[in-house]
């Protein structure tokens, strides 16, 4: 017997595909129920046995599952927030965005406190997008974090926990305000000043050509990624990231004193020691 | 017959020892002939057939060879620039470090106008170092910048691209400050973003914990680069680098202040436009 009945999953990109490739394929619901605002999308993943089944209106999806999955672009969570209050208010659900505290919130003031939601994010993303890019095994081993409010629902918390783990995530627990800023680091920063750097070399390619090595394409990979998705994840997630970038900004700073004043000893020890750190992650 | 007689080179790590085997396979000289400052590493090479020969001090490797590669730490080659000047002044040489204006400058202070020096750079480097790293056909379709000034010898300019276009090297030849300005942007510029990035990390990492995911792990990838050899770069290209570093401030405080006054189409074409500049690179 399958741990969950119906799963319904709205968004069928690369982390919503993944996930319904891969909750079939681990036999976790009996039936996994798909909706893509795009036609095309839907019958490719009925076609290629991601999904079991889809409707072609969110309204009909969300009345007939016992568990959700939103996994859209976070400006278009909202809407479906609103449809879960209309049409299914009980539903257990959650999503898989990249930011926590706003979603959390905002399900609390569209639902109200006693929904049956918490919020979901696999550390398990790609620069690609699109149904095309899913992957097997997509969540085996990767870090998942919940992050349940003081009103979460426990059985919903222990529901959501269960799904990510049959999916072979290791799942931590956070509240919402503790995973944007560890976020705002660990990936936000990155992208963030990524993106920064290729703005400068789009307005420099005229000399810079194509002299570029192995060690730039790594380093910017991360700037191929999806430009709406980003543009929601820096304004929801803007004062952390703000405060993280004033952060780098104090370093750099300290980096830029160093250099101006030849200091060498002091420069490889700055080095070395980000070297070091970035070892022991591994 | 081989385009090369003896080829000497002076340091064994991932360039001289991948190098060395290179040209070796390739039969592009009749023999390699090593220097090390650690007589471990060239026994290795001797054993793994790296080198055809070593020398146990420099000064005979550069007198018994007639073209010589530098691929040395750059703050180790003014020494054997050096040995040169006192040994073989005439003999036809390169070097392989990723700062050219002062190399350059150097040789010519050192040895004089007349040297039989010209600057190489292939950009084929990685973040591992020693001759444990040494890799197969490492030079293969990569980038190799030569950089002549007005007192080059041609036929030093014609010998140098030959080594590297047998190495199946894309040869360009740009003067030496253009290297190092372009250089500065394409591979300094992101090493001492990287460098920073890991250190804010470095100061929070108790609340950061193992939060980090491939976004992260490939974009800092080059943080893991060998510290001696990036102090010498950052001191030796200081100029070009707080250059670049200076444009990406003013471009990180132009997106900060869209992200403030909440401009979403604003961020979104910034970042599409970086996205758009990055894919065109490949």
């Amino acid at each position: 017997m399958s741990d969950f009945k119906k799963i319904g999953i709205i968004g069928l990109g690369v982390i919503g595909g993944s996930l319904a490739l891969e909750i079939k394929k681990r036999k976790i619901a009996e039936k996994v129920i798909g909706f893509s605002r795009k036609i095309k999308t839907m019958e490719k993943a009925l076609k290629e046995g991601i999904i079991d089944e889809f409707y072609d209106c969110p309204e009909k999806l969300i009345e007939n599952t016992d568990f959700l999955i939103l996994s859209t672009p976070i400006s278009a969570l909202y809407n479906y927030i609103k449809i879960i209050k209309v049409t299914n208010p009980k539903i257990f659900f959650t999503d898989v965005a990249s930011v926590k505290k706003v979603i959390c919130e905002n399900v609390e003031k569209i639902i109200g406190e006693n929904s049956n939601f918490v919020g979901s994010h696999p550390i398990a993303g790609s620069e690609k997008s699109g149904i095309e890019n899913i992957k097997d095994g997509l969540f085996e081993n990767k870090i998942v974090i919940i992050t349940p409010t003081k009103n979460t629902n426990k059985n919903v918390k222990k529901k959501v926990k269960l799904l990510w783990e049959k999916l072979g995530s290791k799942v931590y627990i956070m509240d919402p305000e503790q995973h944007d800023k560890i976020l705002g680091f660990t990936s936000h920063l990155p992208h963030l000043l990524i993106y920064t750097l290729l703005s400068v070399g789009e307005k420099n390619k005229e000399i810079l050509k194509k002299f570029f090595g192995s060690g730039f394409f790594d380093t910017t990979r991360i700037g191929k990624s999806n430009p709406e998705m980003w543009t929601d994840i820096f304004l929801e997630n803007k004062i952390n990231i703000l405060d993280w970038t004033k952060k780098f900004e104090d370093e750099i700073n300290k980096l830029k004193i160093i250099l101006k004043r030849n200091e060498r000893e002091k420069l490889y020890k700055f080095l070395k020691r980000a070297k070091i750190f970035r070892e022991s992650l591994e």
